[in-house]
C-alpha cells in the first residue's frame, strides 16, 4: 500500500531537518537549515517556507506537514511556549503561522512525542499498546503511548522522564528537582562520571569521554568503560523501574546516542530491571532499541501529519 | 436524579464489608465479616452470598455486583492473583463464582483503583481528566485516571506508586526495588521515624506513635511530630514530583489514614512540590484530600457495577 506523502519538519537547536515522508521512509533528500543563522522565528519561517515549496516541485502530492519542536508547546492552538536552545520562540503560533504560508493541514508537536510516536506506529513500539519511550542525549526526554494513544497530560507537559528524581538527595535538577535523571545520564554527565572512574582506577583518561567512544572502549573490553555504563544501567533502571511500577507497559523503547551503546547498556538494565520489578510487571515487558535514529523526528510528526487527513 | 442501587463489596486482610449503594451514597447498613475466621474462599464466598440475599430482600432493585480485593488481580477474566495479608486466594476466579451464585452481572478490580474510581466519578476528583490517587496506610497504594478513564496498564498492574524509588541507594522495597516509597511512609515506618527523631532530640517518645496521634501532636506544637510530617512531605513529595513530570495531571488526590494529618502534611507538600515542578506542570495543579474514607472501595467498585448496566 502506498501512503500519501507528507512533510516533517523537525527543529533542532543546530538545524532545522526537512523531508518529505511516505509512511515510514524519507522520499526526498533531507534538507537542513542551520537555526542559528536565523534571527528569530520570521527569517527562518520564511527559509522553511522556501525549502517546503521546493520540496513540494519535487514531490506531487504532498498533502499535509508536521512540525516537531524541542520544548514546551500547547498542542491544541499550535504555539510553541519556548523552545530549548532556541532563542526567540516564546509564544509563536508556529503552527497557523506556517499553515497559513504553504496552505496545508499542519501540525506541531513536542519532539519527544514526535519520536514516541514514530516507534509506535513504524518502530520499535509497533503493536503495543503501552510504551514508554527514552531519548538519551544531551539531556533525557520520553513519550508515552498510552491503550494505543500518544499521552499528552493536561498541560501537554508528559513524557519528562529526565526530570524525575532518583535520589532525593541528589544533585539539583534545573527546576529545583532533586536527583532529576538528566543530571546523571546525559553526556556531559557520563563523560565526567567516566573522568572520575579513570581517576579512581588510577588510569589516564582517554581523551575523547564520548558516548560513542567511551561504547567503543567498554566494547573493547575497557573495564572502566564497562564500569561507566553498568553505573549509567543502573540510574536509568532506577528511573524505568519506577515509571514501570506506575504505568505497566508492554515496551521501553530507548532511543538516542546513548542507545547505540548496546548491549554494554541494555544487558545490566535488563538484569537490574529483573532484580527490583514484580513478574506481572517484567515478565512480558520488551526491551528495545529504537528503531529509527535521528530521523525519528521527522517519521512521527510526518505521520501525525497524514492522521490530519484522515 | 435518583441512581439504580448497586452492591459493593470490599475485601480487606481484617474484613470483607458489604453495602448497597446509589450513586456515593449507601443506602444500607455496611456489613462485615472477619476474614480471617473463613479458611479460605469457598466459606467465605459462601457467607458473602448469604449477606448478599438478605441486603436484596431489604433494598429492591439492585442490578448489580462490585468486587474491590487487595492485590493483583486480572481484570479481563475476574480471576485474583493473589491478595495481600489473605493467604488461599491464588488463582480465584472470584468474579465468576460470585455472578453464578447471585446471578447479577459482577465486576472485579483492585482496592486501590476502586479508591480512584471513586474520587473521579464521586468525589475529589471530580471534573478532572487526569488524576493521580494515592492512599497512605500500612503500604502505600494508588490508582490512575487518564484521559478520563481508569489506567490499569498491560497486565492490569498500573498504579503501583508505594513501589516506586525515591532513592536509588535507599533500604530494599519487597521486590528489590530499593528505595520503595512505601518502605519510608508506611504507618509503621513513620512511627519508627517519629522514634528515632524523639531520641535524636533528646526527648522521651509518646507511647503511641500512630500516625493519628502524631497528627494531634503535631497540630498541639509539639515540633518533633511537626519535623516527622515535614519528613513524610519530602518523601511523598519526591515521588509525586516524578510522577507529576512523567504524568502531568490536574489533580492529585490523597486518601487513607495518614492523609488526616490535614495540613500538617499538605502544607510542606505543597511547598516541596512548587519548588521542584516547572510552571507547567505546577500551576494548575490541585492537591486535595479525599472526599471518601473507609467507604472509598464500596463505593468505586458499586459504580463499576452500574456501568456494566448501561
Amino acid at each position: 500500500m502506498s501512503e500519501i506523502p507528507t512533510l516533517g519538519i523537525d527543529f533542532g537547536g543546530t538545524s532545522v531537518k526537512i523531508a518529505a515522508v511516505e509512511g515510514a521512509d524519507l522520499v526526498s533528500e533531507l534538507v537542513r537549515i542551520p537555526t542559528q543563522e536565523h534571527d528569530g522565528p520570521t527569517p527562518l519561517i520564511e527559509e522553511i517556507s522556501k525549502k517546503v515549496a521546493e520540496l513540494r516541485a519535487k514531490i506531487p502530492g504532498i498533502a499535509a506537514v508536521g512540525i516537531g519542536v524541542p520544548g514546551a508547546i500547547d498542542f491544541e492552538k499550535g504555539i510553541t511556549y519556548n523552545l530549548t536552545n532556541v532563542r526567540g520562540w516564546t509564544n509563536v503560533p508556529l503552527r497557523d503561522i506556517v499553515q497559513e504560508k504553504v496552505q496545508l493541514p499542519t501540525v506541531l508537536e513536542n519532539d519527544a512525542n514526535c519520536m514516541a510516536y514514530a516507534e509506535f506506529k513504524h518502530g520499535a513500539g509497533k503493536g503495543y499498546q503501552n510504551i514508554i519511550c527514552v531519548t538519551l542525549g544531551t539531556g533525557v526526554g520520553g513519550g508515552l503511548i498510552l491503550n494505543g494513544n500518544l499521552y499528552r497530560g493536561s498541560r501537554y507537559a508528559a513524557g519528562e522522564i529526565g526530570q524525575m528524581s532518583v535520589d532525593l538527595y541528589g544533585v539539583d535538577g534545573p527546576y529545583g528537582n532533586r536527583g532529576a535523571l538528566e543530571r546523571y545520564i546525559g553526556n556531559r554527565q557520563i563523560g565526567e562520571m567516566a573522568a572520575q572512574k579513570y581517576y579512581d582506577a588510577g588510569e589516564d583518561a582517554p581523551a575523547d569521554l564520548s558516548p560513542e567512544n567511551l561504547c567503543k572502549l567498554a566494547n573493547d573490553g575497557d573495564q572502566v568503560a564497562v564500569a561507566v555504563w553498568d553505573k549509567v544501567a543502573t540510574y536509568l533502571g532506577a528511573c524505568l523501574m519506577s515509571t514501570i511500577y506506575l504505568l505497566n507497559p508492554d515496551a521501553i523503547v530507548i532511543g538516542g546516542g546513548v542507545a547505540h551503546a548496546g548491549d554494554i547498556l541494555f544487558v545490566p538494565l535488563r538484569e537490574k530491571l529483573k532484580n527490583s520489578l514484580t513478574r506481572e510487571c517484567f515478565d512480558e515487558l520488551v526491551l528495545s532499541h529504537a528503531r529509527f535514529g535521528n530521523t525519528a523526528g521527522i517519521i512521527g510528526c510526518s505521520t501525525m501529519a497524514r492522521e490530519l487527513l484522515a
